[in-house]
C-alpha cells in the first residue's frame, strides 16, 4: 500500500493510531524485547491495517465507535500478524514488504512460537471485551485459515487443481477472515442479524477480491511493492488461477503439468510459464474475477443502512482492487 | 504411562472414553483424512488424557459431570496436542511414545498448521460452551507456553541458567496449564472462589512436579517409556535442573560450560556430560524437588470439600510422581 492510500484508510477510519498503539503494547514482553522483534514488526506493520478498518467502519453503523473497540481491532491485525509469521515459515519466505521475514532473522523456531503466542494474546483481547459471540467467529477463522493453508500444501505441485478448488481455498484463507473482520464491527455496533449478513457477505466477496489480486500480483513479484519475491507462489508450486486458466487454453499445457509435477521450478521454466501465463491471457482472466467478485461485494452493501458506512466500504473496496 | 496407571485413571475418570471419541471427532475433516492423520494420532493418543482428567475430577467438586464438559474436557486435550505438534517442530523431535512425529511424517510445514488448526477448534469447543471465563484462562495458558517455549529458545546453549530462570520457565511451559484445567473444573462446577484458588495451586504444584520428573526421565530417554531419544533436551542446547546442579557442583563444570556454549553436544560429549550429572547428584537432586512440589501440591488439598475429589487427586499426584 503506498503512502496515498494510507492516508485515505487514515481519514476514513481515524482511531488506526490508537488500534496501532495497542497492537504494538500486545507485542511487548521480557521475551520479545530480547528478541528485537519490535523494530522489525514496527517497519513490517506500517501502512498495514486493513482488517482493524474493516471492523471499526462497521462498528460505526449504529453510530460512534467506543474505546473498547480499540483492543478488539488490535485483535484483528494480532490475528493476522500470528497468521503472516506462520504462512512465512511454511511458504519458507525470505521477504515481507522488502523486509527479512521474522523465519528469516530469527529462525523457523522463534516464528512458530511467536505466532503461538499472538494468537493467544488477540484471543486475550476478545475475551476482556467480553463477547463470546466474537471470539467463537475468530476461532472459526483461524481454524479456516489453517484448514485453506493445510489443503495449499495438500495441493502442492498439483496441476490439475479446478478452478473451482482454488476458490474454495480462498474463501478459506482469505475471505472468511475479512467477511468476520465485517461482521464482528455489525455485531459489536448491536446491528440487526440482516445487516450483519450483509456485512459477512460483503467482506467474503471483497476477500475474494483481495486474494484473487494478490495471486496476480504474485506474478509481479516486486513491481507492485509486495516485496516478495517474484513468482514465490509458483516457485512454491502453488497453483493458483492465472496458471489454472493457462492450463486449460494453452497448447504447451502438457509441457507445463509435467514441470509442475516434476516439482523443479527453477528460473529456467519459470521464464516460459510466466511468459505463457501472459500470452493465454491468464492475469487477464483473474482480474476479470477480481472485478466480478468486488461487484458482487458491493451489491451487498444495499442491506446497509447507513450511508457514512456505506461509502467507506465502497472506498476500502476501491484500495482493495488497486492492490493495498 | 504404562496400562496399570491407564487403567487407574480410567476407573477414576469414566468419562475419558467419550473425552476420547470428541478429541477424535475434531480431528476429523476432509483435509485431515488425506493426510492419514487420525491413525498416528490415535496411537499416540493412547493412555493420556491427563489434563481432561484433572478438569472432569475438579468438575465433580459439587456433584456429577454434566454431559456438556465432555467437549471442554476433549478442548483441554486439543490444547495440549496443538502445542505437543509444535514443540516437535521447535524441537526437531523425530520421535515421541515410540511413534514418528507428525513433522517427521509430513514435514514441518503441516505439523506447523495442523497445530493451529487445533488450537482453533479447541476454542470453538470452549466457546460452544459458552464460560468466557475458561476461555480466557485457556488464552492465558497459551500465551504462558508459548513464552516459556520462547523463553527455552532464547536460552538454549546457555550455561548460566539459575535454577530460579529454569522453575520459571517450568511454570509457564507446562504448570500454568495444569493450574487452568483444574481451576476450569471448578469453575463449570461453580466452586467458591477459595476452592478454585485452591484448585489452582494443586494443579500449579503438580504440574511444576511434573516437568521436574520429564526432564529427570529426559537423561534416560527411552528406558521409562517417553518413546523420545535419550538425552533429546541436552542435545538441544536445552539445559535442566540436573545439568544446572551439576554446574554447580562439578569440578569439571567450566569443561561442560565450554561444551554447551560451543553447541556441539554430540555422543562424544553427551556420555561424559551424562556420567557427570549423575555423579554430582543432580538427578537425585531434582527429584528431591520434585518431591517437595508434589508434597506443597498435597496440601492445598486441605481447601477442596470434597473428599472423593481429594482423594482422586491424590491418585493423579501419585501417577504423575511416577510418570504417567
Amino acid at each position: 500500500m503506498d503512502l496515498r492510500s494510507h492516508q485515505d484508510l487514515l481519514e476514513m477510519v481515524p482511531e488506526l493510531p490508537e488500534v496501532e498503539q495497542c497492537f504494538l503494547a500486545n507485542l511487548q514482553l521480557p521475551v520479545m524485547e530480547k528478541m528485537a522483534l519490535q523494530s522489525s514488526f514496527l517497519h513490517e506493520q506500517k501502512g498495514k491495517k486493513v482488517r482493524p478498518a474493516l471492523f471499526l467502519i462497521t462498528a460505526r453503523s449504529q453510530g460512534t465507535v467506543r474505546k473498547e473497540l480499540i483492543p478488539v481491532a488490535a485483535a484483528l491485525e494480532l490475528f493476522h500478524t500470528a497468521t503472516l509469521l506462520h504462512d512465512d515459515v511454511v511458504d519458507g519466505a525470505r521477504f515481507r514488504r522488502h523486509r527479512p521475514t521474522i523465519n528469516q532473522l530469527l529462525g523457523n523456531k522463534m516464528a512458530v512460537l511467536t505466532g503461538d503466542f499472538l494468537f493467544a494474546r488477540a484471543f486475550k483481547l476478545l475475551t476482556a471485551y467480553g463477547s463470546i459471540e466474537i471470539v467463537d467467529l475468530m476461532a472459526n477463522v483461524v481454524a479456516e485459515m489453517s484448514s485453506g493453508e493445510l489443503q495449499q500444501q495438500l495441493d502442492a505441485f498439483e496441476p490439475t487443481l479446478t478452478e473451482e478448488e482454488y476458490l474454495e481455498r480462498n474463501r478459506q484463507k482469505t475471505a472468511a477472515f475479512m467477511a468476520a473482520c465485517c461482521m464482528a464491527g455489525g455485531i459489536a455496533a448491536g446491528a440487526e442479524d440482516r445487516v450483519n449478513l450483509a456485512f459477512y457477505r460483503y467482506g467474503l466477496h471483497l476477500g475474494m477480491s483481495f486474494q484473487l489480486v494478490d495471486d496476480i500480483l504474485d506474478f509481479y513479484g516486486g513491481l507492485k511493492g509486495t516485496g516478495k519475491e517474484a513468482c514465490s507462489d509458483l516457485r512454491n508450486g502453488i497453483v493458483t488461477l492465472p496458471l489454472i486458466h493457462t492450463l486449460q487454453v494453452s497448447d504447451k499445457r502438457e509441457q507445463i503439468r509435467a514441470w509442475i509435477r516434476e516439482g523443479k521450478l527453477d528460473r529456467e521454466r519459470i521464464d516460459p510459464i510466466l511468459s505463457e501465463v501472459n500470452k493465454s491471457g491468464g492475469l487477464n482472466y483473474s482480474a476479470g474475477k477480481a472485478e466480478q467478485y468486488m461487484q458482487k461485494a458491493l451489491h451487498f452493501l444495499k442491506e446497509i443502512p447507513s450511508p457514512e458506512v456505506v461509502e467507506n466500504l465502497k472506498m476500502i473496496s476501491n484500495l482493495v482492487l488497486h492492490q493495498l
